[in-house]
């Protein structure tokens, strides 16, 4: 498969829905919607949305029933990065290749444009279409609590915590599971909820979820080691300026490069119920993986 | 009635409620479910989960269905409050007669801790009993529009923009209806929602908060101005300090006072077709009104 041209698509028609979900830049007050609307539309690689609609489709399911979930999760993740680049958190000024969004508005108002993004992602969660065995209640269980204190947030705190620290394995792995693997895990269990997936189903690309949110966080700190500051879109070397807990700081290059392989093969090793119907979300993984490092 | 006890009795069942959706303070990490109780537990009048749980009995309704909604509001409110406090927002030292959350556990921890009350309002409303007038997508965009980007949160926006400048009256009452009337409206539809309510009753209700949330913020400007510090539990004169939008600083205190009586009659009016059912609501807006000032 094609998979640059796939993406484009994919992202496009995310990007439309978000578009028309969001209030517009001019409604009042504007400069929150702004804000928002500079955040959302910065060009992000929309990994979360475009893995909910795979998962979707790879459950037999459709792209409109999964698309609020898709959205929902991108707010989330989206307002996630508004915090976490604030001066109190990781004091980030670039992201996704501009200036982050407290440097544009201001501290005050990117807390809010933060808060309005969480906000709208359960009032976008809302619009989905329940399923008798995923009613609304458990949607809204499922991102509530990804997002919530003992995964996401929970991450972030942690991550907070052990600044400046010597990390073990176990931590590190503790706090990639909460800030990363949570929400991705979600974003692919809320498409194949939309599709109605049997429990079995379910069960199988959580354990894919799982590996492949755990092999992405790797990579990703493996690239904040050897990538630019212009190639990655945020300033690189951060995590390691700050003692921030990462895989090659813990474990090395050589053994972190070992390790997203291993967690790579395990998230397709869970999808081999699916047969054909994955090939999508296989092409996903090997493409995560690839990515040029 | 004797209100007082009512208050006590009430207040005790909500924060019993509170503490069971709340995660432990030892569950991992510690350091974000500490900071969610302390701001939740500091003592706060729980204003309106007590209009949550009153609407819902003057629709005939059960306190065990009003509940969650009831807690998701106190959520959301004291969220609002540990970000307002923020340094970046109107940087306040003092909350409920406590050190705010940003003194206790630093800028980080503040944001996180608001942002998992946020996110959890919604977990906790979804275990609410929808019912076939008012499903559960209707309760989470309830809380959602009205805690979002074009009333709370725009409140909040428009009254960080207006400092420092001279207010009309029109902006005095767009900020604060966005930023205390929208939340106290729908705490108490919430509460007629959970209860099944007529769509007349719902309609009557509704006019209920917004006239009754005007008239709270004109009188919590007026006791900002002629209360201290200590009884207030928060920074006296601090609206008047940063110049913000209050009544008494647009239209003087005499006049403030009267549109806080105006209102409150509003209020009163809009519950004549409950009869006596209303008699709790009734107690609690002349209560308000009353605040010693």
């Amino acid at each position: 498969m094609d998979l640059p041209a796939y993406l484009t698509q994919r992202t496009a028609l995310i990007d439309r829905a978000l578009d028309g979900f969001l209030p517009r830049a001019t409604v009042k007050p504007a400069t929150i919607h702004k804000a928002m609307r500079y955040s959302l539309f910065a060009g992000g690689k929309r990994l979360r949305p475009v893995l909910t609609l795979a998962a979707a489709e790879a459950c037999g399911g459709t792209l409109p029933a999964a698309t609020p979930a898709a959205c929902a999760v991108e707010c989330i993740h989206t307002y996630s990065l508004i915090h976490d680049d604030l001066p109190c958190m990781d004091d980030d000024d670039l992201r996704r290749g501009r200036p982050t969004s407290h440097k544009v508005f201001g501290e005050g108002v990117a807390v809010l444009a933060g808060d309005a993004l969480l906000t709208i992602a359960f009032e976008i969660l809302a619009q989905a279409s329940a399923t008798a065995r995923y009613p609304m209640p458990a949607l809204i269980r499922e991102l509530a609590s990804a997002s919530g204190s003992q995964w996401l947030i929970g991450g972030q705190v942690a991550d907070l915590e052990g600044e400046g620290k010597k990390h073990t394995g176990t931590q590190l792995q503790y706090i990639h599971r909460c800030k990363t693997a949570a929400l991705l895990t979600a974003s692919i269990r809320l498409g194949a909820m939309s599709a109605d997936a049997t429990p079995a189903r379910l069960a199988a690309l959580t354990a894919f979820g799982q590996a492949l949110g755990l092999a992405f966080q790797v990579i990703d700190d493996i690239l904040d080691v050897t990538q630019t500051t212009e190639k990655l879109g945020k300033t690189a070397g951060k995590d390691v300026a700050a003692t921030k807990a990462t895989y090659p700081a813990v474990h090395g290059l050589a053994r972190s490069r070992r390790e997203a392989h291993r967690l790579t093969r395990a998230a397709l090793t869970a999808l081999a119920p699916f047969g054909s119907r994955a090939a999508t979300l296989r092409a996903l993984a090997d493409y995560l993986l690839a990515r040029d490092y």
